[in-house]
């Protein structure tokens, strides 16, 4: 599959334009773990949103695949409105229905929204709410690759 | 207050000889929101850790300090031996001592090892266990700024 790096440069501007097209009256924000955990802390510092919280999920039990991810961790968001959902890519969109579901579940009088940077429409089994670029190829993300290439001090 | 700008490129060298300081045999990954998000997900990336988590507090009640910061959000730690706690700054480390001292709290058997970039050693509570660099300025860290420096499209 092809590969394509996505630098740090490029994340800024597309994060940018990612949450000025969103309508900004969020009172939370949840990052699912990792991927939308950047995303999520610039989000919150960009709209002065301090109520930043993390969801995690599991997808596999060892090797194998679980029929649909485990969610757990899931932050305490009674009261809250309007909460966005960030992650990095719907790429099966497994994740993302799984935490999606189980937020909606626990939180029925929430109204959840949910963003990605990219999204793969022939594969995801959920399009997210906002989205900005479509992904056919692997991404390399900065927050995956950009330690492991410092050099040594 | 004097202030410094800490730009993404500073961060990368900085956040690598942090972790390449430390020994790195950590099972579990938990960053204080909003703080050490960033990090926490570039260390995880870098160490092949995918179990990362978070923990929120807050210190004030409305305008209102309180006496010490309210923990909530406790990730599910039971059964991990060896746990890291980032943030980005240890400034009055009243933050970082109410989590740290919960998280034992909460789970006795585990082991809870902190670090920061950024520390006040005239002014904080506590001493991280790895920290890299002495703050006496106030920092202003990429992910506050760099979304609102962005030229719309």
């Amino acid at each position: 599959m092809e590969r394509i790096g996505y630098d740090y440069a490029t994340f800024v501007e597309d994060l940018k334009t990612l949450a000025d097209r969103m309508e900004a009256d969020f009172d939370a924000i949840v990052a699912v773990a990792r991927g939308g955990m950047t995303m999520a802390h610039m989000l919150g510092e960009y709209w002065d949103i301090r109520e930043v919280f993390v969801i995690n999920s599991v997808g596999y039990e060892g090797t194998e695949k679980l029929a649909s991810p485990t969610v757990f961790n899931v932050p305490q968001l009674a009261g809250f409105r309007r909460v966005l959902v960030v992650d990095d890519i719907a790429d099966s969109g497994e994740t993302l229905d799984a935490v999606t579901k189980v937020l909606q579940k626990s939180f029925p009088d929430t109204a959840f929204a949910t963003a990605t940077l990219f999204y793969k429409p022939e594969k995801s089994i959920v399009e997210p709410d906002y989205w900005l670029k479509r992904a056919d190829a692997w991404i390399d993300f900065f927050w995956s690759d950009d330690l492991k290439r410092v050099i040594g001090h």
